[in-house]
């Protein structure tokens, strides 16, 4: 089968590659419809951190091929969500509704996850299975149904964990594919006021389709005097930290009002802060990996199938699995919001 | 009228000064029935902060002596509780609940509490008005209604920021008089399982009278450990640090499972932390200054009263007033949990 790898910094390249096979009695074998590129894989293209895997894609959709011998919840030609980690669902995590940092396994994590076929661990909880087949859907729904893996959960992640809600104001700081599913996440939350910091206009836009009432293009100090502004001088009510680096973090501590929560999801780069001023202003700082299968199994995949969310529209360009050295290079360069992968 | 003054380092002496009068139209002139010394005043007294005030007390309950032209909730002879903070209750944090943290004014901190008389400050929404007169209380509740100026609303903040609910399993770091109202609190809101980590079996003994259902005796690690084993691996729903110190904070990062809050109540003196681990659990880290005014007219004066919570037990001495450098020297050398002061 085909298989991407990420040779060196900035050049991924397909090899052919044995197909995967079952190893452990919890294993499932997909045959991938869609896959994607996710911001994080960027972090290992531009060689800024190092990967354990030489694949770092952990984003998919696909039809089920094979199963271990103890799975009962799915079955030969079903076709399933693939949460990029892979919680047991019952340790005192997944109970919590935190099934990214499930108790139970070490190995939760998906990666090899742009190929052509994808072995899946722990799949008996963590799969979601889709109605009918993915022919029965529009490929703008196979968007958003791709959505489900990562990107549209982790957004989710970040209103859920600054719990917004129903009339509150949220400021979403980055317009990354992450920041405008926080946005889709914070409107479906009931949020009445959402200002997304923005610096492109294509992401601006899509983020007020998705519900923005307020974009902010400053920078910096600049765009917290702004938010303040929005706010009345208030501050907001929840701030959605969505790029993982330290200036997003300092300038969400400062646009919030005094209670409320800071929800992170992109990953962590620089981390040392100073937890007097959050004390200061009794501001929560809360935020982690997304619990993909919860959100899925219980809001998500419900609001896509109904089409009260589009999360799908974050892919501005699809790619032949074939050119997905040019997925990586147009996201990479900001030709494209995300980069969906087809087969 | 006499007050206290910190001379210098473990050096308290009481002078004769004037009486305190009314400086703005939302001023209230109290005249003191009980005060106290608070954990925070012992920071000064050891000289580890350098203080703003002559006299860091901020803990009383008295009776209104004068008003100021615009105070319309109270009036000469009432009986009120003095919290330690005086918000407006009408601006974005206020309405929150988070009234320690009042955006109306930046004057809104006692201080001077440790004398015959009081000026304080934005009254109207702030005092917390007691039924009936000081002579209509045994000791007892009086002891339980001086708590309410800062002990056990501040206990109280930890539980409600660390989101403790029903059922919940809690660490209580701490078993200072912070530490041992928050078993308080914890147990009001419906945990079921309360480990309080203390290290001396007075504070234990009271801890378990509270509330806790399990005493943590061994420090660092090892209390980890043991609040591990205890959860039978899962770790803590919530963690509340109620000492304001590094260590306290590194174990509650350690002893929490997946997803919980942290609720931090102790001034802050160590804060460079890593936040990259608090991502990797989903931790949150909450806390900050109580909101005392909310929490004694929403829940815990008529705890108080109807005798389902008992915090004055703290206060394991009594002093006249004119024994402060006593009081202040007992608490410092722990012979006393709590020092209490009567006029």
């Amino acid at each position: 089968m085909k298989k991407a790898f990420l040779v060196k910094k900035g050049d991924i390249e397909i090899r052919d590659v044995d197909k995967p096979t079952l190893q452990k009695d919890d294993d499932v074998i997909l045959k991938l419809v869609r896959a994607s590129v996710c911001g994080s894989d960027l972090w290992f293209y531009r060689g800024i951190d190092s990967s354990s895997s030489d694949n770092s894609g952990h984003e998919c959709i696909g039809i089920v091929e094979e199963t271990g011998s103890v799975i009962t919840t799915v079955k030969k030609g079903d076709f399933v969500i693939a949460p990029f980690t892979h919680g047991c669902g019952h340790c005192a995590a997944c109970r919590a509704g935190f099934d990214g940092n499930c108790q139970s396994y070490q190995d939760i994590w998906s990666s090899d996850c742009q190929a052509e076929y994808v072995r899946y661990q722990h799949a008996q909880w963590a799969l979601v299975k889709v109605p009918g087949q993915p022919e029965d859907y529009s490929d703008g729904m196979l968007a958003s149904l791709q959505t489900l893996s990562d990107v549209m959960p982790t957004g989710y992640h970040a209103a859920r964990t600054a719990n917004v809600q129903q009339g509150d104001t949220v400021a979403v700081i980055g317009d990354g594919a992450v920041g405008l599913c926080a946005v889709i996440a914070v409107k479906l939350r009931g949020a009445k006021q959402i200002i997304l910091l923005s610096h492109h206009e294509d992401r601006a836009q899509l983020g007020r389709e998705f519900g923005a009432t307020d974009i902010v293009e400053e920078r910096g100090d600049d765009a917290v005097k702004k938010v303040m502004a929005l706010t009345h001088g208030d501050g907001v009510d929840a701030a959605l930290e969505c790029v993982g680096a330290r200036q997003p973090m300092e300038q969400a501590l400062q646009m919030v009002r005094p209670g409320a929560t800071i929800g992170r999801v992109g990953v962590p780069h620089d981390e040392q802060f100073d937890l007097g001023v959050s004390w200061a202003n009794n501001t929560s700082i809360a935020g982690g990996t997304a619990a993909v299968t919860t959100y899925d199994k219980g809001v998500l995949l419900k609001a896509v199938l109904d089409g009260e969310i589009n999360p799908g529209k974050v892919f501005t360009k699809s790619y032949k699995f074939d050119d997905v050295a040019q997925a990586y290079a147009d996201m990479d360069q900001r030709k494209t919001i995300k980069s969906l992968l087809t087969f």
